[in-house]
């Protein structure tokens, strides 16, 4: 648990629809049971086709596939629009965006991202005999904080929510804060190699703590496990 | 930037008012020019004496002390409090905690974080010859996704933002993404080595990008660059 190692896998190219990203990554790089690798979702929306033709000559005529992508406006301002997306998570745009996409095009996030997860895990495995943790990850903003962080959007393989629960301090004491988003955690780490610009969409990171793989048998995903119900919500 | 280690420091031990952190961190391990230290709160609060007497019986005699710590507050709900702390971090209960400190005692947040994280930058300095990046990390929520994750409350030698505005996308168009929170990715990341309960107070991260860190005469500080100004803020 206290020694991480995070690398950036280079050399996975463009990625067009129906890209099989498990036989690329394993192409690239060579992973290792309980690595974990993070994937980013534009690579993703790209190889599931995820993408919506937009007027290269007009910034704003994908703002009606922001609309139609969003089950809830929560805030505007000017061109932003911070919306729930009909997946569940609450970002700029809904999650749609314009870069590193050809002109003419932008991605839309993955229909189900910890699906994805669980394809691109399931491939290596098939491909490498190798376990791995998947986790997807997107830039989001969030409030009261300027700038923007990596977090997950889908995962597979992984408890999304590492509880503390009934674990005690080094007085004794049981720990007051006992849930952590520890796939977010994962996602901004491996930002941290991997840039916007930079062409690596994937990162390996290993030496994670043990205790964040599923047993077999077990399930956690982003969206079931990691997205706050509105009802305990108190920023909704 | 394409290969990150981190690694916990152990052995550190509790911490007293007015211990020397700068001291005590080179005396347990090793730092090289352009590592970056992250420092966890609590350590940080318990050196500089941040510290006030709770009723160890009354789990809420300390929210009193929340309300005098707070300058706003946004939501309430049963015994959760966020708000708005004298120093501009949004969170629970103005940042107060009880796990790892002594029955009967709270740990505030640091009066002035990133002036903490200059002070043991420049301690390191003066003990090592050695010239750091230092954050000060604690454990935040956030709205709409369950769990915390650690973000950066101080900075010292680092740019808090890094500024991708210019920058251009594989298909050589620019970037609408171009400010990366890149002190809260590296806090998330060290917390990864780091846990709650584990006695690791101090995690060093080493091959992060060297563009993040300031040229001299540069400043950058959590507070001031990093907290985002309530007129441009959509949740507050």
């Amino acid at each position: 648990m206290s020694h991480l190692r995070i690398r950036g896998v280079e050399g996975i190219g463009e990625i067009d629809r129906g890209a099989d990203l498990a036989r690329l990554i394993s192409e690239a790089t060579e992973v290792q049971d309980r690595d974990i690798l993070v994937v980013t979702q534009k690579v993703v929306s790209k190889a599931e086709g995820a993408m919506v033709d937009v007027d290269p000559d007009d910034p704003l005529s994908h703002k009606s596939t922001v609309e139609r992508e969003s089950v809830r406006i929560l805030r505007r301002r000017g061109d932003l629009v911070i919306s729930e997306t009909k997946h569940g998570y609450i970002c700029a745009n809904a999650g749609i965006d314009l870069s590193n996409v050809e002109r003419g095009k932008a991605a839309l996030l993955p229909e189900d991202s910890d699906r994805s997860a669980r394809r691109i895990r399931d491939g290596l495995r098939g491909i490498t005999g190798v376990t791995v943790g998947v986790i997807i990850s997107d830039t989001f903003g969030r409030p009261w904080r300027r700038g923007v962080t990596d977090v997950a959007i889908g995962s597979a393989g992984i408890r999304v929510i590492r509880d503390l629960r009934g674990t005690t301090d080094t007085f004794g004491r049981e720990l007051q804060v006992t849930e952590v988003a520890v796939v977010d955690e994962i996602a901004a780490a491996a930002d941290l190699v991997m840039g916007k610009s930079a062409g690596i969409p994937v990162a390996v990171v290993t030496g994670v703590d043990p205790a964040v793989f599923l047993e077999s048998g077990e399930r956690s995903g982003v969206v079931p496990d990691l997205i706050r119900h509105p009802s305990e919500d108190l920023f909704r």
